[in-house]
């Protein structure tokens, strides 16, 4: 936690918070914080600043906030990514929201496990909560926009167009594809499969819609690692 | 799992393997293998075939084996992790093994918690599974060397001049380099810190051995993504 997030409910007057729960066990059990420390906070979606403690209780941390400073730049990035199992969704939401993505689409594909849409990890709270680790990881404060698309082909059909416009658009499919290019310099929109990958139906959809097939090599991957190294290739830094 | 790995006490004849355990779960679990099915297999450190089923009871899975292909071929990449919390170090493994990493050294470092050494996940044959899962992901037989290095400065000092020797050195550090470069097109080694990264002794010490420092841009990541978006670039595709 390399930044504290705040929220308006966290305020108890103009420049002072009150918190509890995970960020007060944080500040408590991993940062020994104690009267008077300085520590990086940022507002939800906002600014970035510095906190002091004025109080640290068996219950609560008590602090005064200022805001001064803009949050760690966003990349103008969407990623659009096969429902994961939940375990690498919540690991991929907080990477995903750390590396500065804008916008992410949760989407059903042809070999995707249908059953992983009912797990609690896809309830708002529980994306929100795998989203604010990352941001606090990365210094960042403003959430990433996330949809979620249980039907491939209304998504690619309606939505795709507007979505792509203006930006180059990749998809990683090892076959016959070229290497993922490094450091785009236009906006970008990337989709990764699930295990096994899109089916061709798919692919040829999203070729139809102007995506290039890419390839990490001849490697097969794990989403987790696959997506870390998309984004690693074609941000530029 | 791409790929059934198999260790020479697998065999009960010259081209017949009895698996039970893991393998045997994932075969009649997942993959619901039946009599006559063909399966992907490779030796470890050897060569990739084909395995048949040729029974399949409650206990056991019988196969006629037969070898005939190089398994995927390695890259010419040595990492050099600070050892991260032991859930970490699993799922970097694993990955790291699947990316095709010839060779891991885990290395103690200032910032990391001396604790984690006592963790059963650096025992011989903990480390052994995760690197076997990276290989049956990646379709690879190789195991890569993995060395754990407890002082960081002997390392340095006595044994990092000839793992050098001839590679490209770079070190991921945010402060002031340069970007981490793409598609390195001779052998490399890199070195990745711990969560709050390297001391500044830690790297003038590699600095002075002829490593590069090189950045993945202004925002603090967790050590899994640094690792593939480190990877990602690094690596000729």
């Amino acid at each position: 936690m390399n930044l504290i997030l705040l929220e308006q409910n966290d305020f108890t007057g103009q420049d002072e918070v009150v918190l509890k729960g995970r960020r007060y066990q944080h500040m408590t059990e991993i940062l020994k914080v104690s009267t008077g420390q300085a520590l990086r906070v940022g507002l939800i979606n906002g600014k970035t600043g510095q906190g002091r403690v004025l109080e640290a209780t068996a219950k609560h941390v008590r602090m005064s906030v200022v805001f001064t400073d803009a949050p760690s730049p966003k990349i103008d990035a969407t990623v659009i990514l096969a429902l994961p199992r939940p375990p690498v969704l919540k690991r991929v939401l907080a990477s995903v929201a750390a590396m500065g993505v804008r916008h992410l689409i949760i989407l059903q594909t042809r070999r995707v496990e249908k059953s992983y849409w009912q797990s609690p990890a896809l309830e708002p709270m529980a994306l929100k909560e795998q989203l604010l680790l990352g941001l606090e990881q990365a210094g960042d404060t403003v959430l990433p926009e996330i949809w979620l698309r249980k039907r491939f082909k209304p998504f690619v059909e309606d939505e795709l167009d507007n979505m792509i416009e203006g930006r180059l658009a990749f998809v990683a499919h090892p076959e016959g594809s070229a290497p993922c290019p490094c450091n785009v310099k236009k906006p970008f929109v990337v989709a990764i499969g699930p295990e096994g990958g899109f089916i061709p139906y798919e692919i040829e959809a999203l070729q139809k819609k102007g995506f290039q097939c890419v390839s990490l090599g001849c490697r097969p991957l794990r989403v987790e690692p696959a997506i870390h190294m998309l984004l690693g290739r074609l941000i530029k830094i």
